[in-house]
């Protein structure tokens, strides 16, 4: 991009801020004649998609399904790494209970209730979803996500609670993917090897009963109610023609699905971590991602993307107000 | 560290985040007689070093040597990469003047001139500079950083400014290191595969006049003034009991030789980012470090450190107050 070439720095010299920098400014230079000068970064926001899984109950999983409700309680006192990482990049959140098993009384003013059901049903044995609620859960997802566009938000991210859902990601990757099972499967926050070798047994199961062409049914027989809304959310930031910072393993899944669905989503997604979860590799490479940064993180939340918001404004700075060689008298 | 494996996140999971909370607690904890619950980051300062270089005459670099004055007027005016990236990010700057082909004249109350000369000696041809010029250089590198932290700083980074630095950089590594030459040259900010076989050349033979085991005469041999200060800057830290959130190439080599003086000095290294400058992966191997962002960069200016400054205050952020699974009720 011009304008980035033009500044006081060798070609290229910031490596992966100036593509960042140039996808933001090709977004927000839609509708225009030439090129913004300004990138503009507006209450990013994450949304935090919680529900539970029935597959939960056969032991994927280092924590069992009352913790999803734990931490749901956790992320609305303030107490949760998320929400540690929002306060120190001053970045807003809202939880969408999306269906977990115990379901929580709060006014809190961030805490937005969506529930598809109490949880899913067990994957591996029979559908998780209808028909009806995968629908409903695409439209729960693109309406919170409108209504955070609509009061100001101009970047969005999604993060993800719910005890077992590393095993719904892995199936939907699988089912939807040309991919094996088990390069779909990882070790969830840190399970056995023989809880990982029952893991992939149980998510191949599930896989069995997919086509592969066809996101909205395996999304029925194999989804999460968060993983859902989490797709109607990526289909309804591309309507809205919003950036998205793609978390980890598991909603980069859904984002993977979203382009399925609808693949100008690419367009507005930027990739905030590579975590290790070993599928994360996998999905994102099906959607061509460099992401920012690779920390090591497996915790999902939300907590990668919200960690790199600072390199986008980081980005946005230097695209709107570092000098070019002219203006600074810079000989080259 | 026990009061990180008490929060509500499965063992392990903020990877590289906890390591960092982990570092700048015992830093902070010094003196005390149980672990800090409080990590404090107070006006975060990077120290912008710039020098020239005689070997630029020989044409090792992309840009002649008064680009080296053009950008620290950059600088001052608040044009460069580096401003972009202390503005987004709430970081001061100070720019010293550590001997640049053509002095600029400026009352900026953030410019610091601590001239060792116009600048230093082709290095392929002769000594750099004296072993006079070595000792102030320290000298100069403490008192600055002293300064800093006397003025509320207690975390610094120190960025480089030098049209030919890589050469001296690549020089030094080689030099006090069993490292070949070709290992330690890279490309600088873009040179030819022709200027490349030059530049090693050119270095090897400021490296054939060292001692390997003697830093201060390899810094008199093949060093910069701005690398000599940076070494400076860095003993002093480590005697301020300061971490230092180390930059790219030419800073990392300053780190390294410190660490040679000093080894206490390591402790004190925190490691923003790896360049794709081909020796930064040599000495960091040497250090023993794992950088925390990998975004393809090759500025310098302190860009890199001044990039990675918010991870160090998510990291706080979440040592400080997030909760434990005791505190969230969170079953394990």
């Amino acid at each position: 991009m011009q304008r980035i070439d033009q500044k006081t720095k060798p070609l290229g010299a910031l490596g992966q801020l100036e593509t960042v920098a140039a996808q933001l400014a090709l977004i927000q230079s839609q509708g225009r004649s030439e090129a913004t000068t300004q990138i503009e970064i507006h209450q990013p926001t994450v949304l935090v998609f919680a529900g539970d899984h029935g597959i939960a109950d056969e032991g994927v999983s280092i924590a069992p399904s009352a913790v999803t409700q734990q931490m749901v309680l956790n992320f609305l006192a303030g107490g949760a790494a998320v929400n540690c990482f929002c306060r120190a990049n001053q970045v807003a959140m809202k939880v969408i209970d999306c269906g977990i098993l115990m379901p929580v009384e709060s006014d809190h003013q961030d805490f937005v209730m969506q529930r598809l059901g109490e949880r899913t049903a067990n994957l591996a044995q029979q559908p998780a979803m209808t028909a009806d609620q995968v629908e409903q859960g695409l439209e729960y997802g693109r309406r919170i996500t409108r209504q955070v566009i609509e009061s100001g938000s101009n970047l969005v991210m999604f993060g993800e609670m719910g005890i077992a859902n590393t095993s719904s990601a892995a199936a939907l990757l699988a089912a939807l993917s040309a991919l094996p099972v088990e390069q779909c499967v990882g070790l969830g926050t840190g399970i056995s090897a023989q809880q990982y070798q029952k893991k992939c047994q149980l998510v191949a199961q599930g896989v069995s009963r997919c086509e592969r062409a066809d996101p909205k049914a395996a999304l029925a027989q194999v989804g999460g109610f968060e993983i859902v809304q989490m797709v109607g959310a990526f289909l309804e930031a591309c309507e809205q023609r919003t950036p998205v910072l793609v978390d980890g393993f598991i909603v980069t899944v859904a984002a993977y699905i979203a382009t399925l669905l609808q693949p100008e989503c690419r367009d507005y997604m930027l990739f905030a971590h590579r975590s290790h979860e070993s599928g994360h590799k996998a999905v994102l490479e099906l959607l061509q991602a460099q992401p920012l940064l690779d920390l090591d993180l497996r915790l999902g939340e939300g907590t990668g993307a919200v960690l790199a918001v600072p390199l986008l404004r980081a980005a946005a700075e230097f695209y709107n107000s570092m000098a070019s060689f002219a203006e600074a008298g810079v000989t080259v």
